[in-house]
């Protein structure tokens, strides 16, 4: 052993002991003849006092930052006293020191405000893995972990290793594969997520599973997603929704007690689908703060009904609404004083590419109980107040109102709504509320190919009232425009999601464990019965010997610690991510590979 | 919930509780008009008690064998205790049940001694998982990995992931690649260890690193590898070779404490390579029992000295003897009373293509003192007792001698050592010896290519007071034929293997981390500076920014749990296990894709 305490453990009640530590020269401070280092390792910092011929022989090796330092000495107190470090009461008087390695100058400063910009810190990841920050952040992640697996044992849940050289069965994001050597021409996949070897697990009998597993989607990376990610990845059996719902919802109460110290105490909201898109246009809320969607005019259907006419709008000779298929509004919380220039500023917002919006409406709702609108040519006050009521407005509140078809307006009411709670601050990093959303739609239509689609995937069982509505329906659309009006369209789903902040943090569903049904969902979904034995042949063979009734849930590791880490991004809490074009610049990979490997593996480039 | 209790819960106390249980029918026994049914869950079997009616009801649903069954009942006491169940006081007196999911007939019984063979049972590994035995593996597995993190955790190591798509850097085994569609004629690789990533994360201070990880080789697969295994990988900075040992002793203690219940007492023992291989043939010895080698001659360098010139058998009139380059013996206790027909069994043994000797010499050790030789026409009993002596027999022992060129040789007697013991029952599964193989050998011959390879890998450092002699000779071997005079080829590895039971279930090193002496390796293997650079350019480089001392160690985690739970394949120990061919015969995988893919990827086939 090199030292014989690390840097973060020395207190007063150590005086006078002799000690042996090392690590990094964090800074270097001359005062006259003799020199102060902190020294830096995982564990803390502590003040290194060089006296006068140690600090000449120091000097001589041209000491620097980030040197590598073996130091012999004897503890002593502090002549100022550090409180801001918990090693501050004491320093080490140096008696003999060893450099054990040199360091060039690091590119950037490795401090929690570094200099480095994001390409630079990538290239170096292992410099930059030395920043507080960074560290602090992967020490988080790891105490999520041990969390959610003690937990999960302590709830008689087992963790089975599934393989990562699978089947390519594509079906939603593409595949990573893997040619064959042993196999010319063959292939194998990377797993986008072990779904089907838990289910095998279930019809093994092995009643509780859990898996803290790497999983790959080749996918066009958006901002804040990785080729490779990580879940935690769950199954129980003998289970229905509210049994998984209970015990994920101690899962996730007992991580924020143990990684945040949080009591969350509160039982965990739940929104249907269905209220969430209707009274947050997203189906992941943030509920840090209220602002609901009043509906003045809407196609959504709830409940297989449209349910907002527009009677209130209607009529005004007020084209934009008139014509529009939906009209949402919100009303911010004292925002009456807004002034045309930051009106016009959330107007240019609204209108930008990724929005998409025309325009926007507001309304000021006076303290005095008067209204002053874009549109009060078209609206009195009367009917300015009725809106306002419906919007739930108060005095001195800004309504601001969009207008459009119904999923880009909806979408858009959604954004303006999280940037409008982001702007008055009610979205406080350190403030978490947790959601369930339930009972989401079982099919989605794909325009594309004019069929349908899973919403979560494949294996989801519907709500069981509606199992008979599959299985007695065609799910061939005939009219494309019309697919809204087919039976499928109404069918729920027996899936739930777990929202944290606005984040989907956990998805899963009670799965399907008969073969007959699964057999019709491949149906449903344009999969052949030839196609379906060749991707699933396994599983619909597992269902013939005593599949048990199950269901499961996935929790997004790397997003759930960003969350409860306060970040907007997910790489900071992976130790060696990739960018945003799917390199990891520091290895500079993927990169070419051999001729020969490329022969053995019975492959060749076809690079247009 | 479908239960109220799970098969192996309920005891005499809980008599007349109304209890629900859900399983599979494991056995059903009709008498008369009522019915019995064995239910089994993960945690136990239950009877059930069907009374006349329900007992009707159950035969026209024709009940079978996993069939999954939920039933509601009374805990009665049992007519007739079953006392090897836990739960065989009670059964349930079932009042109402349902049928949850049918099952076809299982293709192989689900018991212990199943009747399907190996083909079978992979192919419906979902039903072969469902057998106790199976069962029993897996959940051993899950023990180990449990005691190890929390042994590591208690130790202050941290668990950080690190990446599956990484870069190619061929250097012994092959690399499974990933084409990347987003940047064409590229590929990743999948890791064959995170080894360069862990020193990484010891350069960027994170002191204690482990991780329990899978790994991938693309290898021709012998018997017992998988294409993916898994690692227990560690990690540890400022330490010497002592720590590492004293470190991983206490883990593997606490794992054999935890999971099987043994208090390992004693210190591991510790044997140089050079006397693992003098003693035993190989560098993994199983020292369940002695038998050790007698070197009667051999060109066997120890200390970079030729050890054994023959003096005891040259110069017989044998020339078997006198013209071998190596000659050894093994004294095995007690066998004087071998037939002949048992020695020829034993002599056509050596002679099979995998051992590949010539013959087998033998002398019995009589009781009277006197000798028995296959060879004592050439010599006589004094020349035998002085054999026998330096082989260290006792009387009724039975001396074989094996006689060839070094390497095949010295293989073949540490082959016919094991077996010996194994017909000796010297080995015996429950019995658990470990042992530290040190000093190994830095580099390797390869006389295919006429240079050094690293005997562990690159970035194992040499004992410290060898790295003079790596630095100050060039590597290159001029004299193939003599090879062995070049300096390299006595310079010892600072590294260690775990063996137990006679395989080695660990290996590591304490690693370079200067890199001038790191490029001075490669280029020891031949690697031009450019070749370096491109590979290992993110390591070089992080070497010249503070690199600290630091060591490691890996579990073969699958072949650990394999030996703790006493069997000979890694395969009943991994969920999914691929076969020989790296094939999964249960998802047919590895499969063709589609042209789609291909073309999405930039490749396309080039089968022959």
């Amino acid at each position: 052993m090199y030292r014989t305490h690390t840097c973060g453990e020395l207190r007063a009640k150590d005086i006078n002991l002799a000690a042996t530590l090392a690590g990094w020269a964090q800074t270097i401070r001359k005062f006259g003849s003799i020199t102060f280092v902190d020294l830096r390792d995982r564990y803390g910092i502590t003040q290194l006092l060089f006296g006068e011929e140690l600090s000449a022989q120091l000097n001589e090796n041209a000491l620097g930052r980030e040197f590598v330092l073996q130091v012999n000495g004897i503890v002593q107190a502090r002549s100022s006293k550090n409180m801001g470090l918990p090693t501050g009461d004491i320093e080490i008087k140096v008696k003999s020191f060893s450099i054990l390695n040199k360091s060039m100058t690091p590119p950037f400063t490795i401090q929690d405000d570094t200099d480095g910009g994001d390409d630079l810190r990538m290239k170096f990841r292992y410099l930059d893995l030395r920043r507080n920050e960074v560290k602090k952040s992967l020490e988080l992640r790891y105490a999520v972990s041990r969390a959610a697996r003690n937990y999960l044992h302590e709830n008689n849940f087992m963790e089975i290793e599934t393989p990562f050289l699978i089947k390519s069965t594509p079906e939603g994001a593409r595949d990573f594969v893997v040619p064959s050597r042993m196999n010319a021409g063959q292939f194998y996949a990377l797993p986008q997520s072990p779904q089907t070897f838990k289910q095998l697990l279930m019809v093994s009998g092995y009643d509780r599973y859990y898996q803290i597993v790497r999983c790959f989607r080749d996918e066009d990376l958006r901002a804040d997603r990785q080729p490779e990610f990580t879940q935690i990845d769950c199954e129980m059996s003998f289970v229905e929704q509210e049994d998984i719902l209970n015990m994920f919802e101690g899962m996730i109460k007992y991580i924020f007690k143990q990684v945040k110290g949080i009591d969350y105490a509160e039982k965990i909201h739940r929104m249907t689908w269905e209220d969430a898109m209707w009274d947050y246009g997203n189906d992941k809320p943030d509920i840090r703060f209220d602002m609901k969607i009043a509906n003045l005019k809407s196609a959504f259907k709830r409940n297989g009904k449209i349910a907002a006419t527009g009677e209130l709008i209607n009529g005004a000779g007020f084209g934009i609404f008139d014509n529009a298929e939906t009209v949402v509004a919100i009303a911010v919380p004292g925002c009456i004083d807004y002034t045309r220039k930051q009106i016009d500023e959330i107007t240019d917002w609204v209108k930008r590419p990724q929005i998409g919006m025309q325009g926007l409406v507001n309304i000021k709702c006076n303290d005095d109980g008067t209204f002053k609108s874009s549109v009060d040519k078209f609206y009195n006050d009367e009917k300015l107040k009725a809106i306002a009521a419906f919007a739930n407005a108060k005095p001195s509140d800004l309504i601001f109102i969009l207008a459009g078809t119904e999923e880009k307006t909806r979408k858009a009411i959604s954004e303006l709504r999280l940037e409008m709670g982001r702007r008055l601050g009610c979205r406080k990093k350190e403030e978490f509320k947790l959601l369930w959303v339930l009972d989401f739609p079982l099919f989605e239509y794909s325009e594309e190919d004019n069929r349908w689609v899973a919403r979560h995937h494949p294996f989801t069982a519907p709500k069981p009232d509606h199992i008979g509505t599959m299985i007695s329906n065609d799910p061939v659309i005939t009219k494309a425009a019309e697919y809204l009006k087919h039976p499928y369209a109404s069918i729920k789903a027996n899936a739930y999601d777990m929202v944290l902040n606005g984040n989907e943090i956990g998805g899963g569903s009670i799965r399907i464990f008969q073969r007959d049904l699964q057999e019709k969902m491949f149906a449903a979904l344009g999969m052949g019965r030839e196609e379906s034995l060749h991707k699933f042949g396994f599983l619909l063979g597992a269902f013939e010997y005593g599949a048990p009734p199950h269901g499961g849930i996935a929790f997004g590791f790397d997003r759930l610690c960003s969350i409860l880490g306060g970040s907007e991004s997910i790489r900071d809490f992976i130790a060696f991510p990739k960018n945003n074009s799917g390199r990891d610049v520091m290895l500079d990979a993927p990169s070419a590979i051999d001729e020969k490997q490329l022969k053995e593996l019975s492959i060749q480039l076809n690079v247009k």
